[in-house]
């Protein structure tokens, strides 16, 4: 297809799509002749992908240029290649200081991790950005002063352990490694919003039966 | 306890507990002599849940005083309550234009509510933000060119209300209704990110299990 078709066909307009092919998000058309390009099915693939990254998750361009590297690169396991696309996507700010609070939260999410049994990411652990980013919001919750059960947090990762596998699932359903690693990425992107309305949304219909309207 | 007990004992300097004492977010303590007041638990209480609104969930100051408003509005039933406060939370902002993308979104998420029996939030449904912002989400996924199976959001949506219902228990297990409505502000700040990194947490887990390193 043309440019004014990828255009089209993507809703994105052909200034961006220059800018985005001048940036190297997209890799450049087969010339067909001195003024015009050809693309394919590939590029629109691509392109929704990274529209989906910097007008959804609002990802900053050198940010999408290294995660597509991870998408890229066929020399990774698909395990390390789905980590490293998706850890180079913008994480939770590292906490500048070491206190009691996150050494006791490092402790309850290493217990947490037993409990669960959910030793096939400990090797993954120690550079893990959402190991860290749970570290800091069970540590942010401690230093509130706000206490809980042990089984709510199990409770809970139990059923974020079913989300992934359903993500998983969606994942596993394109052809390619590269279209894996996409979907991935973009199931980041853009289910993780999904599932906080659908979240909010529940909780509005479980009080509404718990309790009526009265 | 003194003011300098509630500083310590919340973590919060005396010079922002006199702030937040200044723009009514907390009540002035009990007057013992014309420069001490005498603060209790439910100050103690109070400080914490402003400071988690106003450090971790980034709520401007005016909108922490309109959800502390609905908080303590002893004149709503429950549900109503609960709702109140959470809608005055920042929301995902309204989309500027209404699309055929939008309108598909909002008859797809209609079809969800139906499949899933979530027949008694419908009351609340065209004033609701969770409602809005699935929409939103959903058109989003469509306006790029991406395609699933109507049963993965079903499965997504039913784990998030096994996710509400342990909300709803916690929120229970506070005495007063003032408490349940600020459990379950508290929730919608701290509880979803922490959700967030268990659920790449679990990713990386069941990534590692199906494909191991190689």
């Amino acid at each position: 297809m043309r440019l004014a078709e990828l255009s089209e066909r993507s809703g994105v307009s052909i200034a961006t799509i220059k800018y985005y092919l001048r940036e190297g998000l997209l890799a450049p058309g087969r010339q067909v002749n001195a003024t015009t390009a050809e693309y394919d099915e590939d590029h629109l693939r691509r392109l929704r992908l990274v529209r989906a990254m910097i007008q959804v998750g609002r990802v900053p361009v050198a940010t999408v240029r290294e995660v597509l590297g991870h998408v890229d690169d066929d020399s990774l396991g698909r395990t390390i290649r789905l980590g490293a696309a998706l850890w180079a996507l913008p994480q939770v700010p590292e906490p500048d200081t070491e206190d009691e609070y996150l050494q006791a939260a490092r402790r309850e999410v290493d217990r947490l991790l037993e409990t669960l049994g959910w030793s096939n990411a400990r090797a993954l652990i120690t550079i893990s950005p959402a190991y860290r980013s749970l570290v800091v919001a069970v540590a942010t919750f401690r230093r509130l002063g706000y206490d809980w059960d042990a089984g709510l947090l199990v409770s809970y990762a139990r059923l974020m352990h079913q989300a992934a596998a359903l993500d998983l699932d969606f994942v596993e359903t394109h052809p390619s490694e590269a279209e894996k690693v996409e979907a991935a990425v973009l199931g980041a992107i853009l289910v993780e919003p999904m599932l906080q309305s659908l979240h909010r949304l529940a909780q509005e219909e479980e009080s509404a039966r718990r309790y009526g309207f009265e």
